[in-house]
């Protein structure tokens, strides 16, 4: 169990959570930002029917420790907003050049760089949950044109198409959303394969970075420097292994985080 | 007359331009991106009825040596979608840290910051034609509360309510978009009476510096570190006259732009 603080810890933070819970306590050494409560089995009651998870995906929990008569639920959907927003977020910052254009004017220098716009442009989805529900929405109200690929279709509001296969995502999208769970389906899912055919700019990551093969993404990248990279998550995070291309675009996985 | 080019403008391309059109032409000694076409008058001929200028706002034309029997036109709500777009890349790049997390990643640390969220703030818009309305249906997508000051309300789509005095949207807001026109009523009009009252965190101007006093702004932005002023425009662009506030992202007037 872990406890995110996102500021400096202190040692009575430490302190005080494990007298609080009754369990040992430790700042995570790879992540300095959260607090884990040390244990190793999952905290069953002789009654316990139920695990919830709070985190949309469930590829950090080792379900087959989790005995059968319980049941496990993931937490899918309940971030979709922020991440959907957090997804707009990176895309439009990213078209409206805003970090280089407040670098320059902070330096003293005021000139126009050409920008673009998300309207009329093909959004294509990899994945129809609840973030690509919600990327759909938010993706109709600036003007674009959805396509959306997933094995279960449902409630298709603002899609105007639902592809077949993914690769029809990527030879027909300017700008592709990656919203898939990570199972062992889906690890490595975006490849060479998928990235050879891909004809727009951006591709976005807001979902779990395994889900891109790093090999194959590195070398699209070096490839193509006009092409973009905009993800909320990196391989091997929070650790950093080597440079960042300079078309990438990343945030430290917090696309679900918000007040709420 | 101008002409925007966006990149280095070479002699050929000024010789070039004074050729096809006919009169003297110079790179604008301000504007070093933009070739302007010099002439005394509006180019009139007998039979002219109508002059449209490109720009939405009409500030920078001297509408009294416009001949009575001539219809003139301003291009109001040519632009205002990528202008919305261009103030939601504003708001969304601010509230999620984006260019402090680029700079972040891109210098090896990976730490989460606390990060904000759109969905259930009140967006105020001050000013509600078409860039005021485009505003409003991409606030509405985010899950905001809409309110809006206009002296003429008319079509009200995704708008929760009117208010009738523009102090009103600064104590309710927590975002407000500046979308009134420059004229000489606007002027100054959102000075240290409105600022006061401010309750919100971020204001945004996507319309002319000048309907924003640069003297009540600058104290305001030193008296309220954590609030923040998001502005396309700025005062005696494209000249940047001293420091600007740490508490300020600037963008070169190019929320208007789009390839479209």
């Amino acid at each position: 169990m872990k406890l995110g603080i996102y500021f400096d810890i202190t040692k009575e933070m430490v302190d005080r959570c494990s007298e609080i819970t009754g369990l040992p306590a430790e700042v995570r050494p790879d992540h300095p930002t959260e607090i884990e409560l040390i244990q190793k089995d999952f905290l069953l009651g002789p009654e316990t029917k139920l695990i919830q998870t709070i985190t949309a995906g469930v590829d950090h929990v080792k379900i087959t420790e989790i005995p059968k008569n319980v049941t496990f639920c993931s937490n899918a959907d309940a971030f979709s907003d922020p991440v959907a927003e957090h997804a707009f977020a990176l895309i439009l910052s990213h078209i409206r050049k805003l970090c280089t254009f407040d670098s320059m004017t902070k330096n003293g220098t005021w000139k126009k760089l050409p920008v673009s716009s998300l309207k009329h442009k093909t959004l294509g989805i990899l994945g129809y949950g609840g973030i690509g529900r919600s990327c759909a929405r938010l993706g109709k109200a600036f003007g674009m044109k959805i396509i959306a690929f997933t094995r279960t279709p449902g409630d298709g509001t603002n899609v105007d198409r639902f592809v077949n296969k993914p690769d029809e995502i990527f030879r027909e999208s300017d700008v592709v959303i990656i919203g898939l769970p990570l199972t062992k389906e889906t690890r490595g899912y975006v490849g060479s394969e998928l990235l050879s055919v891909f004809r727009g700019d951006i591709i976005v990551n807001v979902a779990r970075s395994d889900i891109v093969d790093k090999t194959s993404m590195l070398e699209f990248l070096k490839k193509n420097p006009e092409k973009e990279y905009l993800s909320d998550v990196w391989w091997g995070e929070p650790r950093i292994d080597g440079k960042i291309p300079e078309n990438a675009v990343l945030t430290p996985h917090v696309a679900g985080l918000s007040p709420d």
